[in-house]
């Protein structure tokens, strides 16, 4: 039977230890430490010739640390003679610089999609990226797990009665459509707007809130700015109450705080970024995508394995 | 003309303000910052089209956020059209790990190289690698420069009499006897020795020391183990006095407190890497690579532009 083996690096331990005891593995015995300058030196514990290799870890704060790690264990693991190399990233860092937004922007998304292919990475598992453009980013197959059917199950467990999903801007409709299709739901979209140059938005709301529970669904909160902000629009706009829900909860600079002072009731994440002591909230609960992210990982090596045969 | 434009990212920006003034440009109008959740964020502001590009950045700690802020700078310069796009790595992390030295390392210096290449460079410009095979790690030009008539001629200057230039290990030979010929002096080498397993190394001396003085030259000098047991040893085998000095002064963890403590007289570094605040004392001077670096850049530029001509 073709070996199947999980390593993790050091952005997301505690998911890692729950993706191998929910396939029923022990976790593979690698060190990624540093030397005494702060350079990554992997210690590979275990042989991994012919194995089908999967790497845990997300590009999370901080996020150069994160990368770097990856690409040495990449590296390790190609020279150790792994069979197939698959990196699960959770949370895809660098996701939002995937265009030129402005004159001589780089385009930091594909140049990290082409450092994993060059360290030497054969497939890449990943979970609601900022834009799914970014699956063309990569040469090598692209599994997107969704963090919705989670989300959506914590609130269907809720029971809450006349919900609305919300879209906090027009990119997230389609991700708002699916929460709302779980939920037998509408939705409603925050469209914003600059009435002038240098006049502040005003948040505009398209669809039907007036006493009913807004669900706010977005994939990435960072600073929290335009969530507490569309919280509020929608508390003025007569929403009974305000949940909000993300993949990915980057929750940096003023985060928590605004988190903390806005009339979001409470914000349902996932651990595809662990909360650190500095994010930690009463608002704020995390969600386990151990399970979907096991079940990836068996149904790839079972793909992985039966394409032998032909071998 | 064809043009000529420097950049720099932040491992070393007084290093690259020394070589604008050497050639006699402005610097590359760019800013090199972080988002609020730590990602880079580049903003080129002035057009690099058609232009030779040239970027000052040492990998030099931290090293993940300083070889992504090169990578990330290359791949605006790219996408900007720079007609080419030259890396001045004064100093070369990761160099260490060149090599498989145990099962299942990494060779992370060549991980880097190809980075290097996949981000967008086509010619490197870098100084005293820690292994020469290293320039073989890349499928682009390396134009490699030596600290060693810098060092020289300090020591030089100085008028020491009856000088032997040590080198602390057998790899280091080569890079001694370069500096003894220049010093015209004789060269002695530390033959270190484990007489048994578990038995703490033995420091012969080959060559003769006594009444001498001594100058060790290493290429980087990192934890300062080495070169303070060297000295040690030096001065119990009868120098008169020990130097010592290296191109990189990476100097991480117990360095500084250990070579306060040491018989060395005095350490030659050069600013390849920066003194930061918590690598001050007494007993360090740090020349300067500018002009060497800005005398290479000039030479390549006017290489870039000859074969213009044959475009
Ligand atoms: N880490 C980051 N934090 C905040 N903004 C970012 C980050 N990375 C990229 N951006 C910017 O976010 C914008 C893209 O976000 P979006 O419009 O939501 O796709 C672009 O203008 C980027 O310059
Ligand atoms: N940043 C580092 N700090 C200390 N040792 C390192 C570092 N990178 C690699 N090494 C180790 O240094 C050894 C190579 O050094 P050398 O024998 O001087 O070429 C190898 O055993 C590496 O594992």
């Amino acid at each position: 039977d073709p070996k199947l083996k999980v390593f993790t690096c050091n952005a997301n331990p505690a998911l890692a230890k729950e993706i191998v005891d929910h396939i029923g593995l022990p976790m593979g015995n690698a060190q990624v430490i540093h030397f005494s300058d702060g350079e990554v030196q992997i210690k590979l514990n275990e042989s991994v010739r012919g194995a089908d290799v999967f790497v845990i870890q997300s590009t999370s704060a901080p996020v150069n640390e994160h990368l770097m790690e990856l690409l040495v264990m990449v590296d390790a693991l190609k020279r150790a003679s792994a069979k197939s190399i698959n990196v699960v990233i959770p949370y895809y860092g660098y996701a939002r610089q995937d265009r030129k937004a402005r004159a001589r922007d780089p385009i930091t998304a594909k140049l990290v999609a082409n450092l994993i292919e060059t360290a030497g990475a054969h497939r890449v598992i990943t979970m609601d990226l900022h834009a799914t453009q970014i699956q063309g980013f990569f040469d090598i197959p692209v599994d997107h797990l969704l963090g919705v059917p989670i989300l959506g199950k914590h609130f269907a467990d809720k029971n809450l009665e006349d919900i609305v999903v919300v879209s906090p801007d027009h990119g997230g409709v389609t991700r708002a459509r699916k929460l709302a299709e779980r939920l037998e739901a509408p939705i409603a979209i925050i469209d914003k707007r600059r009435p002038e140059p240098n006049v502040a938005e005003v948040m505009n709301i398209v669809g039907n809130i007036e006493g009913r529970t807004a669900i706010i669904i977005d994939d990435i909160i960072d600073t929290a700015g335009t969530i507490t902000l569309a919280a509020h629009a929608l508390m003025e706009a007569g929403a009974k109450a305000v949940y909000a829900c993300c993949t990915h909860p980057v929750l940096s600079g003023p985060a928590i705080e605004r988190i903390e002072n806005s009339s979001i009731k409470e914000l349902i994440v996932t651990n595809s970024i662990p909360l650190g002591p500095e994010k930690q909230s009463e608002k704020i609960k995390s969600l386990s995508v151990a399970p979907i992210i096991g079940e990836a990982i068996i149904r790839v090596h079972e793909e992985l394995s039966v394409s032998k045969l032909f071998d």
